[in-house]
């Protein structure tokens, strides 16, 4: 491959430049879940965009703007590279050794919230581009970027978007917004993504907070009901109790057992890496713990909020209570059929009471590990990372892929310079900068090799 | 009882000069869940005593101090009055109408923190001395005053004070820190508290909070593990689980049954005032609601605290979740055997990775509506409220009067200018600047009846 001697120079001198880039994108707050930043942060990603000639734009959505951006190329093939600018919420502030959005390198690691979850990955792309340009003065074929600013907040809006602009996002394949290496610096290609359904639930009981002197005996109290309601979903055995919540689930096929069997067991990884005593259901390791990671739904509670919380005791029996809850959904399970058999539940439990907000969510969606485009990018890897890219059909995080998969009709491949230690969603988020290069070198091969 | 002309002269006289001190004890915070501003307003206290002339002292106790008062009279009878000078936290602070340490007088009302629980309760009985003072140049009896410091934080350290001084505290008789007139602003004369045994349930299931895709079908769930240990204690019949929780409870007897049945129905009051559309247990009104509010104990979710609690969604796992329960006791249960209970519960249920940290509590303690002092405080409240004061034998609420009852061996009235619209521990406290007047009134003919 010695045609990359030339690109591969070219990031290796301007590196530094590019994570320049890098940490003026992640200075800019851009959190969804609090509808902050996102404006500045779209027209940044604009001008990033502008700035290697992309014909770019922000597209309206009804809520944060889409920024899409096209290149044409020397081929007739056309990569589509979906990207968010917005990141998470970035508490519990006082866990983060340097501030969240003032970046910051240690020790060969860039800290900040968004590093990783995804800014990383545009800007890391663009420079891979940018020494294309430089070493070729085109591109060859034709790129177009979708960066949306919902992702964090399970993309709303995101699903509708693609819906109404199937022929401008027309391509022949799709680069995922993120990816990595797992614990040995393996790179993975991630095939599938769980889908979701967030929803809070909240209770309110009484007009106001009462003395719980008063009310404890006689009044509903908010706190307890939505306990009540919370443990009628799922029980210490972890098996969810909505009825007809397991109806769609597609088991894992012997192929994804075959696939999961071959990646490596993560017992004591976990164990250590995340302060893990036991697993639940029983679970111990190896091929049985990684199929259920992956291939189970889940109910999980995010968040409880009620009455007092500060220090010491307040004797006060609260009106109101919230949790916040997630569902990770397998395929074929669908968001708004769970929404509803979750209404049906609490009904049916006595639970009416329970108030159901419904904040995103997406169905799962998977891509076929024979598809050529694949094959590509899990060749490509092999020169960069020294070791062949290891294949998971399915993880257990989320993303808006359905709307990629089945309407746009892509195979979508992952790819990027997440590693374990990342900490995406938690306080001090990281990246580690031997990927960053990686990563861009990776992405002008499979640039040039999808050309083709 | 023309002998109280000139006092209630004086009290009407100088009605607006007392506000103005009320106000600065209220202005000045003093919460004790959050160590904010004790030592400031206990020598707040102390020099409101000494310029009434009487010997005082702030005394050191493992807590907040307690302030020590004592001015010699007339005769060698001697009264004990208790007040504390601390007060709740005022969140939600959004939903105060004026700053809750900025008292404001609005139509006949003052608004504060603390302002009926109980800074004017203290603030009034020192006017009514003045009143007497004024009068006559001498108290008629001996007067003692024992002002603490962590009453909402459940007196922790109050029951060892008292037994520490018992000759220093030595009395014939106590009036409670607080009292009041119900909603037909009848004075009533309530004559026992619940205990109270406080708790704060923590689980700590990670080392860290993890993106909830990865972590939750294999994670334990800290929140999870507390609504199902939560659930274990109570379900939504309302019967408390834990084994042995009600074997020392006594029975309300025939005679306090007789004297609640005399008591009116407050059934279509609290749905007015409380926003309550069903009380619970089946409970509609009349005689059995008022015994189930007062005679039964409690166990009361007054928060919850987990994971992400900010708008919209984020997909975490959280490490941590605690809630702050209150377990409100009747005659002859004890907070220590309680905990007890709780801890051998949890751990029979499989929830030993539950920590319960004691925030303090206290038996509950009653007298005798028949004592001779009970009967001064009832009869010389008749001229002042042109109605007789009514007997509650017990109250829901809670209070240190166990080592008043039981080590100081005292009959405790209670006394005051609460009125159910007060909303203590809730935001927008307030008095009723009439109740204050005649509160004072009160206190002077208390004093000099109990002097004979």
């Amino acid at each position: 491959m010695s045609d990359f001697k030339k690109i591969d120079a070219y990031l290796e001198k301007n590196f530094d430049h590019s994570l320049e880039e890098l940490k003026r994108y992640v200075s800019q707050p851009s959190i969804s879940a609090q509808n902050l930043g996102l404006k500045e942060c779209a027209l940044m990603v604009k001008e990033m965009l502008e700035k290697r000639g992309f014909k770019s734009q922000i597209m309206d959505t009804d809520g944060a703007p889409v920024v899409f951006g096209e290149r044409k190329g020397k081929s007739s093939r056309t990569l589509l590279i979906y990207n968010h600018y917005d990141v998470q919420p970035p508490e519990p502030l006082e866990l983060w050794e340097s501030p969240p959005f003032e970046p910051e390198i240690r020790a060969g690691k860039m800290y900040g919230r968004g590093v990783s979850d995804d800014k990383s990955h545009l800007t890391s792309r663009l420079f891979a581009l940018d020494a294309i340009l430089d070493a070729e003065g085109d591109l060859p074929c034709n790129i177009k970027f979708i960066v949306e600013g919902e992702e964090e907040t399970s993309s709303v809006h995101l699903h509708d978007f693609i819906r109404d602009n199937l022929s401008l996002l027309k391509a022949d394949a799709c680069i995922w917004e993120f990816g990595g290496v797992d614990h040995r610096d393996m790179p993975m290609q991630y095939l599938g993504l769980r889908g979701i359904c967030y929803v809070e639930l909240s209770v309110e009981s009484l007009g106001t907070d009462v003395h719980s002197g008063l009310g404890g005996s006689i009044f509903p109290n908010a706190a307890w009901r939505l306990v009540w309601a919370l443990n009628s979903l799922k029980g210490p055995d972890e098996r969810i109790l909505i009825p007809g919540f397991y109806d769609d689930v597609i088991p894992p096929s012997a192929r994804d057992r075959e696939l999961m069997d071959k990646l490596p067991d993560v017992a004591d990884e976990y164990k250590t890496r995340y302060g893990v005593k036991d697993f639940i259901k029983g679970l111990k390791g190896g091929t049985d713990l990684k199929i259920e990671e992956v291939f189970t739904p889940t109910c999980t509670i995010c968040g409880l909020t009620s009455g007092y919380q500060g220090p010491g005791s307040k004797t006060v029996q609260p009106a109101r209570a919230s949790a916040k809850v997630d569902f990770r959904l397998v395929p074929a399970q669908k968001p708004e059929d769970i929404l509803k058999k979750l209404r049906h539940h609490f009904d049916a439990q006595g639970f009416s009471d329970v108030q159901i907000d419904y904040l995103g969510g997406e169905p799962a969606a998977r891509t076929d590990p024979d598809d050529p485009f694949i094959k590509i990018v899990v060749d490509t890897s092999t020169e960069i990372y020294e070791t062949p890219m290891e294949i998971v059909p399915m993880v257990g995080g989320s993303g808006p892929s359905y709307p990629f998969v089945h309407d746009l009709g892509l195979p979508v491949a992952t790819m990027g310079l997440g590693y374990p230690d990342t900490r995406a969603h938690a306080p001090n988020e990281n990246i580690r900068l031997d990927l960053y290069l990686k990563h861009a070198k990776h992405m002008a091969r499979v640039v040039k090799e999808f050309a083709k």
